[in-house]
């Protein structure tokens, strides 16, 4: 349970689930079942001996001690647990045991059972994105025109919405969204080849077996088996990177923006997370954390797959079974990230007070250029812009607020009364395209979502 | 020329011109000249500085070394080259001087300077895998029902075809191709957003400006500026590793073959290439090695784009300078290893004295499951098992031939008579689906070029 | 047990029991109890409170599922763990239990369980290093002038003796060997600093606490606390990483020499490892595609590592809770692949036979320099060439070994009569410094074994 | 100059130098001029030939373009440099020209010139670690006592002192110094093995050759040969990778306390370094960026190098090859980033008002423990704890500092007084072991500073 700490802190998820050790055996004995039923159906085993090993298909008959000390001797869990279960057959119909596994070969057994927890990784991530996409979405719609402080180097440089934000990391999800789609329609496949990718035992029953088997599963057939062909697999690991490298931005943001000396948001407050009872101005961004340390884990895990990609002939020596941890940790590590962005954006704490203050931190500076725009149209670009250099200037070394300079300056006000500089430095009024944005990623997210509901 | 010694082996063709440093600033430059037209047709800078501008925009104009220089200080190479275009502009037109770069920051000519680059990549790459595609197509076609040995975990296994080898590389190429498309249509769109993301400074124009500049340099307009949002770049950086992986997959079972003791495949051989004048039967697979260098390399430099996807805010601190390096060298290394691939797969010696010798090197060994499932027909599978092992064992022991053991054995000569025996013993003969498998993928490939010829 | 798979196929040795669930928890409660002694010992806490507080550090009185939610709740393993010993103190000692963790911050505890971890690791290491050694130097003793092929770019290129071999693997397992000396110097040393790194809340008391906690753990007592300043670890994991890229190339070059087409080298036998009943040619090289998938596993590992040096302030966001589980990683791999080295070594099967056939694949042609030198001695050198690079070309081009061309050419037999070209083309006349090289790596490892049994 | 944009904003100092393609070369092409010396000194090449080929080896004389090309084709730049040499030395000399290369394999050459190039590298970090170490002292010297504000998890959390920060740095910058001197010792050896690694062309003259070149280069001669034996290139990366791993921590945290909103430091200002005329407020940290950058690109580099190291045989096929370009920009960004941090500590700004108000910005509350301490000596430790307690969320809740709660709760004034309360909440007197810490790092500074004077 506490094996591994960072997915420990990743939270305990449904994820964590797919990916259990049970779990992971009970894929094993389903694709072993699915074949029994598969080659029966085909006259490859007989069908009696069906009913036998799929009653003998369940992980909590496995014994995990041996098939640990085993699956090292023969290099892959696929063995022992062929050998298990075939004892278990026998014990109970020993003519049956003769056609357990018939004409597969371990990695036929563990890829198509990856594929089969691949399948509801993909199922989980899909509703967690979505869950994700309408929380932002909500966000980006309250927040359409909350003014704050756009920055840039880590410091503050002009006026944005907290909308645009939202938008920003809504904008990125979708795009996730399109990618999940077209990684299932090219990831869910059967592996099925035999000893060396040819399913000669199966002699004239191949073609039927595998169509069988596939439509068992539920999975598509692919035009070969891929043994030693990774792409797929390395698809799927890069799509888990991806994903959490956005989440990580996301809670870069918020972290940074959590800060007790910026105080604009704050991750939900929850009992026992994250709280201190000696330090109640302490609000830790424990779930951005936990986000950030998947960030920080993904990119050597995506490494490995990729790295593992180069195999030798029909089955590889090490490239394969690099996957075997490295892809199940970045699922989970997907999964927790994502389950934690989803909770933090739900309960986001926006201090509006804070963001004010922050945005008035410069007394006026960050607002310059939309006073210079505005002084341009009258007295020209150039002119306006020395002129608002120097009362920035003089207004950091007065200690005064920019508008105070301005104000008190002849050749400016000649041209903006105080109401229009007023208006000029007003956050707010110096958004851009920030509401234009919102609009446009909502629009586009309403379609996407329109579209699936439709289906 | 030589700076990058990877990029050396990886061949200097017209990748490295894409990518090269000239190339870089040109692209830099192109987005000004397209920034000035759009501008000026609506109405933000006035239209006769335009020409005057993009009169400028030439990178060969440019004094390289203060740009690195000043670079070095600003902290991206946009900064510097627009003082120096800026100077020019001012030198030739001092009106038109003042509208260079208007409304534009650094990150919005960098990152769409790197996104026309990458459009440039994928016209190259796409033209390689068509090209390595047609090759290998040709080669699965040839060797449709060549026998050859499989291997698995570095050891003979079973017979396989020659042909299923090249169509197994062909299908994963196929999958690249479905990737590239997608990639495209995500990734290709212009980055335009002003200091803050906003494009304040443009205030009214802004959208005009924008679908004018897109259209102008044939981008899409995305749905908002994405200067911290890395997920386009991160997937752009991820197909270029998933191919690299599957051509370091070709690039190692080739000179697994090529090795002296197999000798069933040789890169072709080039004056200057591989070969050593003392030692004629060396024949150095020095395009595998290149591939395989770009296949050490790519994992990292995926993992680095990765994790500088956690960006800050409205601009990033580090995560999209990473960028910088890392995906042009990946693009060369895309590009190189791909063009290494094609000419390999172009001019391959397949050897088939060395695959027959191979094929016969276990006298027979691995040919026992074909006799074993023929046995089993007549006398059970259990007992054909049994007299296929012991037939093994005393094979390998006594130093006969599989055939020499069961034709003296009347057990099995009385349900497999000596013709029958040598035709199960023939690999050709046991080679399961491969030709099928050739068949679907050569369909595949078939119907995919013919779609993309009908557009 | 069956969690990691790669784990599992590295084996179920010491370092996984070193690294699991309970001796994690058991080291933190390790330092709870350390804490408690060297607290009351300096008057920090009452003396009574110590022995109900270390009568409670027992691991197997934790709630495991409970720690794991409360984990994910606080962010870190230690504020649950220490919640729930509280609790069991103050069942049994209400007055006790104020004094728990007295000082300490969840980072103290964490840190310094793992670099107990850490000391174990070193010495399960160390052992299997000095074993490997052994092993390796026994090797390159016995093996010291059998000839076999060197081979460069997958090819044959020229002989050298199958002790050299063995002498360059041990060379560097004994350069590791000193890198963990230092490594140790480094890295066995207390991470104490409470809240903020200053050990505030100890008052007077935080400088004789320290040494006396150290002291208790047997650690080193480091200058000031190092929270956010990771190189130690990074040290570690490199070390790691290092030793498994080693065990890798061993690996590589064993798998290599183990194909069924080169047979040189054979992993030594075991009941249930790497043969299959119905193939008995195959002997699957399970030791070394385990040790392959420890190589291919560590570079990323290492990677993550690294990449969370870069930490916030005086406690990290994400960069130290991303070694949890990557240092645990590498510790395991590293241990599992030296113990697959170490009995990979010790059975050892050498097959004298393929490695004479190998010897003469090329008929001679290895052998083509030892020729030419001894001719050049008398013809010159440039004539010699000639000569000899004719002679190979025409042996290729004939199918004639390079002695019966050479020995049918009188512009060589002038020269080099029949016995002298014989013993010019024996493999084992033409190695070189082989023999001196492997006296020194032996050399050097006695010199070494000798200084440390006099330690 | 500008093709490696990373490079390129960590500086174009001497660092880019000693790794410039002209450095390659020319220390190629010093090993060859060596090379000649040695075996002329020797008997095994004719001592005229040694002027010649001495002559020859300067860099300039080369043609680059046609370098390139002839790499791609032989797979490494040593195979057409030494038939440029060698034409060169042919038209001069035409015997000498027949010595040029005498016994040496490409790989000699190269990875010999990057064995020279890396101790270049390591002279120039040294000075660089010195340098940085000896101001980062001196700040901790001078801040010795400044208060500042620790923060963990991004939030506010206790006083320490500046000093303590530098002093953290310090520390983990003199770890590095060790590791340099051991790295140095392992590292700086001579690479000289011939074809297979058996010098074996060099006959009896082998051992003394081999000798006279190490001395000639001034580098160490190892035991044997090391072609694919890379432990100690994998130990160079990975100590560049640790150094920059440090320097990432320092600009982090420097970025962090220049944010805007915080101001505690700010890199210092220089011409055209980050500033902007029209936000005065703005200082950009541009070296910190470039530093980040260079943590950000580095694991994904030592990942290369550390994947690079399981190698085929006696030459590899892509792994050494992977070192090419990653070790130099190991090296490259190493010694930029060091740059940098040496350029920001020479010239930090440290603004005592804004590390005072940011102390303050929690009115008190990071000063509660400290209260509770003294007061648990009078009332006992959790009747203190509540009451600070309760009076933190009081001040939280009524907007009042921690001092104007407690001073008007008569709990707390009958054990502690208003001066006594003040002296408690004064941040300087709650940094615990803060002094001592900076003290004991600085002596151990100086100590070893010392050392190294006295050699």
């Amino acid at each position: 349970m506490i094996e591994r700490l960072t997915s420990l802190i990743c939270g305990t998820g449904p994820m964590n689930a797919v990916w259990s050790p049970d779990a992971t055996l009970q894929r094993m004995l389903d694709v072993e079942a699915a074949l029994a039923r598969a080659s029966a159906a085909h006259g490859v085993i007989p069908q009696p001996a069906v009913a036998s090993i799929v009653a003998a298909c369940s992980a909590d008959q496995l014994d995990a001690q041996a098939l640990a000390r085993d699956a090292a001797l023969g290099g892959n869990l696929a063995i022992p647990l062929v050998k298990q279960l075939t004892a278990r057959v026998k014990a109970a119909d020993p003519e049956a045991a003769k056609y357990v596994h018939w004409g597969a070969t371990s990695q036929d057994v563990i890829d198509t059972a990856t594929v089969l927890q691949l399948r509801d990784t993909l199922a989980l991530i899909e509703r967690g994105i979505d869950t994700a996409c309408a929380t932002l979405a909500g966000l980006a719609r309250t927040h359409r025109t909350t003014p704050a402080v756009g920055r840039t180097w880590l410091q503050q440089a002009l006026p944005i919405t907290l909308g645009l934000k939202f938008a920003q990391w809504l904008d990125a999800m979708l795009r996730h969204r399109e990618r999940l789609a077209a990684l299932r329609e090219r990831a869910l496949v059967l592996q099925f080849g035999g000893a060396a990718g040819t399913l000669a035992s199966l002699r004239d029953a191949a073609p039927k077996v595998s169509a069988a088997l596939a439509q068992d599963l539920g999975l598509a057939l692919p035009a070969l088996p891929w043994h030693t062909q990774r792409d797929r697999i390395a698809e799927a690991a890069s799509f888990f990177g991806m994903l959490i490298g956005t989440l990580g931005k996301i809670a870069r943001d918020i972290s940074l923006q959590m800060q007790t000396e910026i105080g604009e948001l704050a991750e939900p407050a929850a009992a026992g997370k994250g709280g201190s009872s000696t330090m109640p101005h302490k609000r830790n961004p424990v779930g951005c954390a936990a986000v950030l340390t998947a960030a920080t884990r993904a990119p050597g895990l995506v490494a490995t797959v990729f790295a593992g990609m180069v195999q030798e002939h029909e089955r590889a020596l090490g490239g394969w079974q690099a996957e075997w941890d490295a892809l199940p940790d970045l699922a989970r590590l997907a999964g927790g990230a994502l389950a934690q962005i989803e909770q933090i954006a739900a309960g986001l704490e926006v201090r509006p007070g804070r963001l004010a203050e922050n945005l008035d931190a410069t007394h006026g500076l960050i607002l310059g250029e939309a006073v210079m725009l505005a002084l341009g149209d009258q007295i020209g670009r150039l002119d306006a812009h020395h002129l608002v250099e120097h009362a920035s200037k003089s207004a950091v070394q007065s200690g005064r607020s920019l508008y105070e300079v301005l104000a008190a300056d002849p050749a400016v006000t000649r041209h903006l009364d105080e109401a229009r500089l007023k208006a000029l430095l007003d956050p707010a009024s110096y958004v851009g395209e920030a509401h234009a944005f919102v609009d446009a990623v909502l629009a586009s997210y309403e379609t996407n979502a329109k579209q699936r509901a439709s289906h």
